[in-house]
């Protein structure tokens, strides 16, 4: 009898921790309020798999303590920036345990806006402002730098023209007409890889949100005009890249949601590029990863 | 043999259309666009049940007609505001055909707003700004005025003092504290009647979302305190009536989301206000509709 | 000065609760181990509306204390189905406060049903099964008998064969064509209102699921013509208020999720009734509500 | 001035494609009715990068060809299961074109069931049975074999005990009381490998769902004693792999979404394990990946 055994296998990665936690942190500098709201996926790795292998639970820091734990460095540390939070967590379960190898902590920051009337800020009133969202990525292994992302998501942007597609592969299965005028529709994904902790990390977003927008839009009294996907998507990237130092490495993907011009010949009417159906679905998808060259390459 | 037949029963409401038909309408006032994206639900309910009774189709429009007929409609009248949308296809169902004797339309409006930077607009770009939702819900009868309803929903406000709760009942099932000084967050809903179709509806629109949160934050220096859900809603309605002759009636719902002090005791931490945990659920509701009185009242 | 006042409007409605209450009962037979997990809304309305009006909030049972009420309620009088559970909050509410002059309790049923394998029942363990949702909607008036509602929703049924729809009405925005045999997609909601109380709820709500599946699916070898999916709604309807004398009156809402034969002539490809695109969005949605009527009338 | 050109940096990944390709096939075997219901993610790599660099689009394959083709495909091939389906179409694009490096295939399957009734099939009627999801993921490289995973996600799972969590370190942040009896409730994930492509991938994705099922439930009479989430996990692990030789590596993820019991002692009420309280977060989230040693090292 040959059964599957502890013999036969071996583990490729394991990990555990809580999804989801989330906190709102406030700090009082008088009668203004600053806000941080967040929510926290922590995952630790451990140098054992006793856990895994015998029921064995002597290595495992439960859960429910990551997430108390969450909880207490934002009353001890505060909440300056998500990444720095995110840091701080860290450093905090490679420190105080020995056998916790690998750490990886996500963070979605909920936008809060502070509410503002001709240039006066509200002292404690915030408003939702889902326009984008700011999320980052840590991971730190035992005795190594800590690798910080940031990204952005669902900024979703469209502009009527500037914007078309042409020249393209044709075969059998090809049935779209080339087009120099058409809707550009998309919601923004970007990710980015800083080469150092030491980041103003809520200017670095605010930068790299206005150059995506900067680079969909182009100027504002007629636009740039874009020929593909592919080719904003990387002047985007190239932009980042120039304006932001710290930045080692970014991704973007450019979902390309469409919308048809609607065929009314059959109702006798003429829709001259007047009324379009929004699709859901299918929808295009353009993605790229550019990074610095290496020095030793230049 | 007892079988339940057409005699036994009777019909106490029918309808049926189109849900979800999807629009973007494009003005191009030469390089000057403006656009109109929304989503429709179309129902008609017509004189006859012999669809329902007898499987005799010969009285339906079918709803792929109707989603036709919103499409024709947006190319032939174009989209000043969803509302008047709303109401030029209860006015084409109900003078185009003699069977139909209601229509109802609800329409959500996709929140573009166009880019604009230092007070200057771009000819052509918008980007999706959801920070509050606006929808409308029209009904018409045969040979009967229109009711126009407008709303606005997913307006998600916080504010993190000058909000209290005190002096309620007790009974052996309580065991909230009461508080002069707590977290006050909502996602606003509210609906209100016109007495009127001559509107500036989306000038009326922004009034309404302005008062909203004119009541809830207060003046931006020091705020204004909310004894009770209740009365910051039952206010917002007296002002919104006040401002907009033309709301007959309307009705808010203000959820409370609920932020809790976290207790760190047993951690050894003393959180004085710092540290909250956002509650999904449950939540709190409080709603209610206010009306004018009719004159006769008076 | 003439400011909208207390004097110039009336209360339409008010109401207040709390929402998303969840819940799971466990009743402990032994080893044997039934479940309820249930998410309740609970609304009351008080007799004066000072809370809104003057923010004296010395009427209002907190949204609090209804949560723990329907904790303690759960514990005290347990759980047989979400229906019995709901009128035991209704009848809470309306005789332990004698200001409380409306309950509205809305449940829905998380589908946990117990593992099984080949008739033999799991003790302890069960699966999320969400192939139909089981909610209910109880409410009652001061010294009035409480109306009770079920409902079943999300119950999506496809059908590839047996349905047309022909001899529709035309117009010059058609361009349907008339099918003898189309699909039949849809994902049903159900809401019925019983005479009584006194009723097994559960057995009802599965005689309903099932008497839908029949009367859309047909007999097992081969199935039952459908001229339209009002006709198909209006005698499932009858057939429930054939088999369950406790239904007084139901509604039925069929949405039509249209699947559309994809055109590959473009491709040189011929497609046989074989490939088909699923449509998100627009659809059909068709809606009827029938009661028993009157017995003065028979 | 120093800007960042295209010398300075280097793709570091680029892909493109269609997402959310819907599809329904049908196979007519007389008025027997086989369907299979998808949404595909198809992404291609092609050899250069002139359309980033240059807006030169000679070499894309549209995303609308992309998607024809998913349609064409399944005209032309048929669909046997989902993980065959993705294979064709890796194949397709890797063999009708030169350029294209890579292709990656997503599918979900839309989990539709054929109607039975004390085992009588029913010929064409389907109920969506959405109790675990079926996908695969198909990855091939130019010149390489493909790599198959299959997955199942969102099959969930409760057991009310037979499961405890004790022995576990403890810090000054852990406030977790040790327990031999809880609740344990997930909602399973699973992605494995397969080391070959002939393999009957519906059955053995059955296969992987009941030894989930069977680790977690234990026999029907009594159950099986879970010491922790990682242990089960594991168990289930082994056995998969034991069972199916046609996988090499397997992922599971179980979140563990916690019930609590429900304090009610200032209700002066004893909840003697009756009551309990879903969150819906934070989970507690427990992963691990086994694969067969190689056998070099046996």
């Amino acid at each position: 009898m040959t059964t599957t055994t502890n013999q036969n296998v071996e583990f490729v990665r394991t990990g555990y921790g809580k999804n989801m936690v989330k906190v709102l942190h406030i700090c009082r500098e008088g009668t203004h309020h600053h806000i941080t709201e967040l929510i926290a996926d922590v995952e630790l790795t451990l140098k054992t798999r006793k856990d895994y292998l015998t029921g064995d639970n002597s290595d495992i820091i439960p859960t429910d303590t990551i997430k108390n734990t969450v909880h207490a460095l934002a009353k001890l540390k505060g909440i300056r920036d998500i990444e720095s939070f995110a840091l701080d967590i860290c450093e905090h379960f490679l420190t105080a345990f020995k056998h916790v190898t690998r750490v990886r902590v996500k963070i979605d920051e909920v936008p809060w806006k502070r509410l503002e009337k001709n240039g006066v800020e509200h002292t404690h009133a915030f408003i939702n402002f889902p326009v984008a969202w700011h999320f980052c990525e840590v991971e730190q292994h035992l005795n190594m730098s800590p690798v910080v992302h940031s990204g952005l998501r669902e900024m979703k942007v469209l502009k009527t023209t500037q914007s078309g597609f042409e020249g393209f592969l044709q075969d059998r299965f090809t049935t779209l007409t080339a087009t120099k005028d058409r809707f550009f529709c998309t919601s923004v994904y970007a990710k980015w890889r800083y080469n150092t902790v030491n980041v103003a990390f809520d200017a670095a977003w605010k930068t790299v949100r206005d150059t995506i927008i900067e680079k969909f839009a182009g100027p504002y009294d007629h636009g740039v005009y874009s020929p593909s996907v592919q080719k904003t998507l990387y002047d985007t990237q190239l932009l980042v890249l120039d304006r932001i130092p710290e930045v080692e490495e970014i991704e973007i993907i450019m979902p390309n949601q469409h919308y048809f011009l609607i065929d009314m010949t059959k109702m006798g009417l003429s829709n001259k590029d007047e009324v379009y159906l929004p699709l859901d679905n299918p929808s295009g998808s353009i993605s790229g990863t550019v990074g610095r060259k290496p020095r030793a390459k230049l």
